[in-house]
């Protein structure tokens, strides 16, 4: 049977995340009806990974299993033209049978994001969190550099993980600022649940001066999540590519 | 009197225009209740001018008098917390008694924003009129070219407007592209009803082959609507900003 990979963005203001759930409408749920009218088939696509209500996706990646024959360059417009316009599939590959959007995904990059502007920019204000005092960035920054590598993050992830075990490997993170607008990158072999954001809540206590940017590693070695900071709001974070070695 | 100044930013999707309407969400009508609800007062606000429904705006002007004591710096804060998310002020100033902020306005510049990637931006597609085909930009620049300067915008202007006459003065024009995304920049001393959607509307025909560029001035100098093309889709207007001299 065919395997097709699939590359999508989606706005994630108006979903209860990318996953089915029983209620509530999500990014899952849309293209699998959208799938359904386009083909005619009842499939469950496989996504990468979870992204939490509200937030976003630049390049998602989902695959599926199909009989049908539409050819693979028709697939994006094709579903396109069925979906809300809250989502935008990006591209379509046939990729082989093996492939599993989730278990062959390398390297996932998130991006949280900040708007330091005294006033919000009106226009991203569903894609930023608006934090209009200073922030030491360098601070952040000198922070964020201690989770760089291969670490136990039971810190950084929601107490409701559900995952065996939490070490995972950031293999590249920083800031980078734009004027008023600071955007966090992490590159790692995958997230725990609500990592990025716990990461990012913690970081803003050190730009905030409450902590100091070596604590954090202190926090990653008490592995408790009672230590680290809140988790920051959904909305500033963007799922922005998943890598796979083909 | 107290005399203020404002400048606003909103995102026009879920209004319908700026000024008040005998039904439906109007930014003017959000912006009297908050005033309302900060001073107590039942204020009328004189825009600079009314933008349509869908339309957006990086910089409205407007003004109004006021008897509160509120200082001037705490304005712009005051009322951001007493409006909805979509409305973002940006700057107050005292200005003097006889400042009428559509009569005192100089330069107006509106910008007109196409997508011309073969899948919408799904994060700017309530700012961007998606337009995937192909548009030759350089035949498009030349055609807008002609409009600059002094000239009868009969031809632009819906023939609802209710200008007594039509005449205006368009001093910069221009065509920014950034990758895919495509900006036209128009700078004059005031629009008609529609002007800058008809004329990007036009130019379209103009990117698209159906029309040379020296029609323009063909279609500018026969004084009629019916010449030129479809007014564009509001979505993709917002007004950057109006000018005075004080």
């Amino acid at each position: 049977m065919r395997n097709l990979c699939v590359k999508v963005s989606y706005d994630g203001t108006a979903f209860n995340g990318f996953q089915t759930q029983p209620y509530g409408r999500t990014v899952q749920g849309e293209i699998e009806k959208a799938i359904k009218k386009l083909s005619g088939e009842t499939i469950i696509i496989i996504g990468s990974g979870r992204t939490d209500a509200g937030v976003h996706a630049q390049g998602q990646v989902f695959n599926f299993y199909t009989k049908s024959s539409i050819p693979t360059e028709r697939w994006a417009v094709a579903l396109n033209t069925r979906l809300p316009k809250d989502i935008v599939i990006i591209e379509a590959h046939d990729v082989p049978e093996h492939f599993h959007a989730r278990r062959s995904a390398k390297r996932k990059t998130y991006r949280y994001t900040i708007d330091m502007g005294k006033f919000p920019d009106v226009f991203g204000r569903q894609y930023r969190f608006h934090h209009p005092a200073p922030l030491n960035v360098e601070a952040m920054r000198e922070g964020l550099r201690h989770l760089i590598g291969k670490h136990d993050f039971t810190s950084f992830t929601s107490i409701h993980s559900t995952k065996p075990h939490h070490v995972r490997t950031v293999y590249e993170a920083d800031f980078v600022q734009e004027g008023p607008i600071l955007h966090m990158y992490v590159t790692g072999n995958g997230f725990l649940y609500n990592m990025v954001r716990v990461i990012m809540g913690t970081l803003l206590w050190v730009g905030q001066g409450k902590l100091a940017p070596d604590e954090i590693k202190t926090i990653l070695e008490g592995r408790s999540r009672s230590l680290a900071g809140p988790t920051a709001m959904a909305h500033g974070l963007m799922l922005m590519n998943v890598e796979y070695s083909l």
